[in-house]
């Protein structure tokens, strides 16, 4: 079993919450997507290149997600992506979200391979797929 | 069994979509969380009033989604909500969200009563429950 | 001079407000595009066909506004739109925000005519054009 | 003539775009927001102090913006935020965002001080003035 793990830390603002005085829910998925991005930032893949030289973009297919405690405004919240499986043309996530270690919410996120345009599930490119594997 | 079922729709504007040219997938969750809050509506139910007369808020705290394929700019969502199972302290809520009857996304969402400054779990009042439960 | 006018409500959900209680400065700016969308909409203009016909999209350049008091969670917001001044490229509107007919806020929007491609100005189509001048 | 500096880099996202491919209008008011915070995190103001010790939040009250040129995904925006001028209750502020150096959009913001509750004027904490005169 493969694991390739990456840590990103992101402030909460006034944008990021609503009139329960807390974060609102949907946007941990704002979140838990930057750290995605960051992820492969930290890799090198730049997401234009995917577009450009590959003719692929990842779009979510599915999401699984347990809230635990609310995060505020003001606080900074880790992201850890742990990618825990990759097949020919999706790649399964693990992401948590935690406020000074306390865990706010849990997720498995599975992210498809797709042609851009088509939207059709396409295999992940070999150049790719070779630096998921090796980091 | 228990069933309560409601169905509303929604227009894509702009502000609901992103680069990749379809609507932003965290985006969903704020639709079916229109859908759920126009659903309390339809059965007279006021936020406003659950806080002022029984101090309790409804928050989500579990989620599993499966996305079909993209709502774009322009498209008119329809958000179907229903209430699938009642437990004292928490609604299961199966939604899906479509455009001209095509599935977009599927999704089950877990909602938990809890007390409106503690945030801790806090049984549904009974004039609520028996509002879910005759419609 | 030129005056045409529109007016759309929308409700106002959790997503739209912020831990102050009351909506999100920003998102009035959502709320003024949306009546945009709906004003041209009304005139039978299809954003999909500006694309694919002309080639050109409309993109906000300058802004004015002014926040009167907040609207809150639960209300109706009413969003008149009125296009004030049409020059070669671009197009001035001048829009209110209101709840129960008290004012929110009050802002002057210009928005260009641009290159779908180059972002460049590019006169309103004369097709475009007419509509905009005779409703 | 006071003058209070601020600089501040944020990434974009793909929530931060819309399906024209750049940056979506509304959302460069987020980025402001983030440079006053950050200004007032910079100067040791907690907001939450301001609240407990003082009643009072700041708010938004009138903006007027110019952009230049969209930001897209992937870039590094640099917020700029000088205070310009303060009165009894309220702060007037000049915003800039660029990308490496090339302006996006240009704005000045005013701000009050509000009771919590009331929302009406009052006037900024003396202790606090101090700070922003100061810096």
């Amino acid at each position: 079993m493969m694991e390739y793990s990456n840590k990103s830390t992101y402030r909460i603002y006034y944008e990021d919450t609503d009139a329960a005085g807390v974060v609102y829910h949907a946007n941990y998925f704002k979140f838990m997507e930057r750290g995605r991005t960051d992820w492969l930032r930290s890799l090198k893949i730049e997401q234009s290149n995917l577009k450009n030289e590959h003719q692929v973009i990842f779009v979510v297919t599915a999401s699984e997600i347990f809230y635990r405690r609310p995060a505020k405004f003001d606080d900074e919240v880790t992201v850890t992506t742990n990618l825990t499986r990759m097949r020919g043309a999706s790649i399964h996530f693990d992401q948590e979200i935690s406020v000074s270690k306390v865990l706010v919410c849990s997720a498995s996120n599975i992210v498809a391979c797709v042609d851009m345009t088509s939207y059709l599930p396409k295999r992940i490119p070999a150049k790719i797929r070779k630096i998921f594997e090796h980091g």
